[in-house]
């Protein structure tokens, strides 16, 4: 026996993305399957085992993969750590149990097996041979049974027994083995990587008075607040020092008035830099205790993390060397022409001080993970190099496997999904812009359904400081709630921008998808009280979230036919069944609409002709069906949407829910 | 600007086969499209490049790939040489381009652009610097341009013109380029292994007498009806000394009596090994004679490549380590319990000589291609390592890529598919066995439109002396010819075992798929003129394959939609649509069938109110049709298939043809 070729062929490995260039994501406590078509010429039987190690471990462990069907064959290991797994797959000829295969046809048959039984023996000696220990006794008892077998199908008869079988394939020869050529990874986040609710705030209007900025304990009172609504992430925009140079006024106005604080994204003046926050807000020390009392809320804090400078940040000076010059020397602010960004200088990733500035980026992360964050938000990661990010959040992880990337990229498909591939935990979607039925049930099977759910983890807002969708602008109270029920039960992250989504705020610059007013170029303050608000709808909804595991999966999700256009339905189910829920929604913000729903009877084990149980738990009310064709009417002046849970209905239910 | 880093992302490569581990399949004349989603971060306009070479050379060529949508771009190149071709992908930032695309996009609002121009002009001179010879005239005539120009909109007007863009982007700076992963592999075979109809015949029955084998004399005088039924491969079974011990029997007898030849499967006797021929066929010298005869009626020799071995053979004495033992020091013959193949020793690949024996194959090889063979069938290699396979054809094509190699592995899909992954030019497949309507589409939808068609090469064979399909044995001639007609149409590489295909011979081992007093074991006589015979039949449709383009390919095949399940609707056509192919086959040998056919006009070019020629090709009779829907009746009893040749109804052909 040689191993200086591979015999054994190991290839269509799953999960394995672009032939293992790119790790694929999972998060702890999942069981992580593996699958290979793995063969061999001829009749021989094969072994194979999964093998693994943390990034850490040089050591490998490895769990027996058996044979499904067609020659694909399947492994699995629990991921209990929160840091990156390799493994690979290897695969051995199995000799003694193809010879124990291939002595049993024979004497099935009346043949000799005299032959056949001296060479089963010697494989029995060479492992026996290689052995030391229990194991070694216990062959060699095998070894003495087989010798003093009285016929020959009494031996063959003893060579067949599931023991000996095993303990022959624990100790195959290791030599013989085919390696599969590559070592794959799979990033293992934590649970926050998958099952989250953001919320967006911008901490300079959380005060009561106008024309100033509140501070970062003005923004703790806000906490209650947010805690009791049900979200998990306060995500802040920039609290960094921002530029005077430039300053944009309101409503993005060339020049700043007095008083106006500018744009959070021009980030840098003489108070400091990426490293420093606002005097406005307060001190770092106040940044810290902000995050403690985020922390003890059962909350985290999400801080922006945005490339580019004012032309006052300290770089400039310090680094002319990372920007772009004129050939006059000066430096160029951002521009995407017509439009011109004269407050905001972006940085050269290709300049002359690269390396430096690479590590100063690091730096910057490491810096606000010392002081607690664990999630940044990446300010448009698609204009920067795909492989600066890849390095950056490696570097990162290495250290800090829990900190969580979000990508705001919102740009073409495929650029949105290197990002992903590269290391972002999770990203924006085109979700906000999706409205209808059949654009709503493409785009979340593609992202859920397709290779993507291996890499890719949508966090959907329902609009941004950047982004009031026109269906918010027009579609009034209605709007704003069915769309945080298609993001909040679609996908299992998501978010919403709280410059006034509770208070349903419409208000845009006539012709765009911006805020009028924005938050971006002024302060604001706002009455959380005021009328027509949805709180109560969102903590509603968020506890609806928590209490129903199903909606903290995100690759469950799956459509169910509903027989009008305007009325969606999906359906979210733990693998257990143990928890179905049920999703109808009217798209149409503007007038009720009825549908047959088809309720996917085989798939939730409901027999076709069983009574069950639909629980509408934002209403809070009972139904029972039977079948699976049934009626809704949905009134988006009453309720948009209903998300249901689906339960058996059992004799014991029956006896106390009857006549609910 | 530095080169680092890659600063583009280069992926989706297509044609790429299993992240290149594999190479992909052409033939030489034929277009390479190679495809690859390229994007960079931000606006910067890119260019990319195709480079490619043959294995021989060292240095690359390029072609410039151009962007077609969505980020996706492509080039492609002429397949000139039978050989290897090795590609890859090579990708630049295009500053010249981006800088003239933003300055023009500035001066159009309005805006100065003095520095701008400056920039343009460095990037200019930068590159005129590098350059010499008529390039850097053409450049620095431009830079004389610009600098004089009137204005800034006439400065720009010369940035934009489309021969200065073209000169800049000739010269890229390639230090900045962002070179493919992986260089991949297209093997370009000659067009014999996607397009030729094989004739597998036993010479010793070739002959008139009974009990001797015919000579490979008389194999000649056989040669002028085989080029007249319009076959292009004479494929003949192994001609090597048969071994006396263990000999076979007339069929499958385990004892041959006197007089019996035994399988030519069971190789080598005193008379010699794999090199020699049976002394029963003539020299090595009849062979060579043998072989030019049939290269003088433009056709060509395939052998058999059996590695196996009869217990007479040489290296049974000379290289007994070659071989599996017993524990008592005895070779172990061929066994499938409970099957015993006592007349042949299999080979062992892991022995100890194991490099010497690899190195042997390869020699016998050798020796064959000097005699004049360029196509080999493998006999059974799924049953020897896949890696000895994808060694040995690398080996032998690099000396000798017009060598071809068929793969008869009638197994398990996944084997099948790696063995012509790993280089098998032409696969046997599981045609012989798909005689309904639904699984015959299945199968050929899979083999030439899914990831197969860019390596396997199905040669569909009709019959074989192992294999006497049951349609044959029980649908009379109406098989034979329908089954002709499949296998020569459906695919642009197939065969016939002449045991008597041509006459119709349907006798078989009852219950078996053997064929009744088969050729394997004894000599046979074949009147090849026996009442009831289909060689004109035959004659007819090699004809119609070799004068219509449309079926010389193999992934051009299309099926459409009939309305009976008996009749099995396809097509074929030139990507110029200038030979465009519709074949009815009705797939019931018993009974007559009618269905209405669906016409692809618009894939074909046709209006939907337009009259067309259908011209069928085996009976040579014309008809007019017009719309899609058509009714044709398929009669197995008179012709079982139709092969139309589908003709627009020009003016000029109405007046010769419109009586026809």
């Amino acid at each position: 026996m040689t191993d200086t070729f591979k015999s054994i062929v190991i290839e269509r490995v799953s999960p394995e993305l672009d032939s293992g260039r790119y790790p694929v994501k999972r998060e702890v406590g999942e069981t992580f399957e593996v699958w290979a078509d793995i063969f061999k010429e001829g009749h021989d039987l094969i072994a194979a085992v999964l093998k693994y190690r943390t990034q850490r471990s040089q050591s490998w462990r490895d769990v027996p993969m058996r044979h499904v069907d067609n020659d694909r064959w399947m492994g699995s290991f629990l991921l209990e750590e929160n840091t990156r797994y390799i493994y690979t797959i290897e695969a051995f000829p199995d000799p003694f149990r193809s010879w124990a295969a291939e002595v049993a046809k024979k004497i099935a048959v009346g043949q000799d097996v005299a032959s056949e039984l001296s060479e089963g023996m010697a494989l029995l000696r060479q492992t026996i041979a290689r052995l030391s220990g229990r194991d070694r006794q216990a062959l060699q008892e095998y070894a003495r049974r087989l010798e003093d077998a009285p016929t020959q199908a009494d031996a063959v008869g003893v060579a067949g027994e599931p023991e000996l079988e095993g303990l022959m394939t624990r100790h195959l020869d290791r030599n013989a083995a085919t390696v599969y050529d590559r070592e794959l990874e799979v990033v293992v986040d934590r649970m926050a990587a998958r099952y989250a609710a953001w919320y967006e705030m911008f901490p300079r209007s959380q005060g009561r008075e106008p024309n100033r900025s509140a501070t970062f304990q003005e923004c703790e009172a806000r906490l209650p607040a947010i805690q009791a609504m049900g979200f998990d992430v306060v995500y802040l925009p920039p609290v960094h020092p921002i530029g005077r140079t430039n300053r944009k006024g309101r409503n993005n106005a060339l020049e700043a008035a007095p008083g106006d604080p500018g744009s959070p994204w021009a980030i840098g003046s003489e108070h400091g830099d990426h490293k420093a926050v606002d005097p406005a807000l307060g001190t770092l020390a106040d940044f810290d205790r902000f995050v403690s009392a985020v922390r003890a809320r059962g909350m985290e804090v999400a801080l922006d993390f945005a490339i580019q400078c004012s032309p006052d940040h300290p770089y400039v000076k310090e680094h002319p060397e990372w920007f772009f010059r004129r050939p006059d020397g000066t430096i160029k602010y951002a521009e995407n022409p017509p439009k011109k960004y004269q407050d905001v200088y972006p940085v050269n990733f290709y300049g002359e001080g690269w390396e430096a500035l690479w590590d100063e980026m690091k730096s910057i992360l490491l810096h606000w993970i010392g002081h607690g964050v664990q999630i940044f938000r990446v300010d448009n990661p698609h204009t920067k190099p795909v492989s600066f990010w890849e390095w950056l959040i490696r570097e990162i992880q290495a250290e800090h496997p829990d900190v969580i990337f979000l990508s705001e990229a919102f740009t073409r498909p495929k650029m949105m999904r290197v990002l992903a591939k590269v290391g972002f935990t999770q990203s924006y979607t085109y979700f906000t812009w999706r409205n209808f039925k059949q654009e709503l049930m493409e785009y979340l099977t593609e992202l859920t359904q397709s290779e993507m759910q291996e890499y890719f983890r949508g966090n959907f807002f329902t609009n941004t400081p950047d982004i009031l969708p026109e269906i918010l602008q027009h579609g009034g109270r209605p709007a704003f709630k069915l769309r945080l029920v298609l993001a909040a039960t679609l996908s299992s992250l998501y978010g919403v921008y709280s410059g006034g989504y509770e208070l349903c705020e419409n208000a845009a610059v006539p012709g765009t998808e911006e805020y009028l007013n924005s938050e971006k170029y002024e302060y604001r303050v706002w009455d959380w009280d005021r009328p027509g608000h949805i709180t109560d709808y969102i903590t509603r909804v968020n506890r609806i979230r928590r209490e129903n595991p199903a909606l903290h999966a995100y690759k469950n999700l799956r459509f169910y036919p509903s027989e009008d256009d305007n009325i969606l339905l999906y359906g979210k189910m733990t693998s257990a069944r143990d928890n179905v829920i049920l999703v109808a929604v009217n798209l149409d913000p503007f007038a009720p609409h009825t549908s047959v729903l088809h309720v996917p009877l085989a798939e939730i084990g409901l027999g076709s002709e069983e009574t069950y149980q639909m629980h509408e738990l934002i209403t809070d009310t009972r139904h029972l069906w039977k079948g699976s064709a049934n009626r809704i009417t949905l009134d988006p002046a009453v309720e948009p949407a209903a998300i249901f849970a689906v339960r058996r209905w059992t004799r014991r239910e029956q006896s106390f829910d009857y006549y609910f």
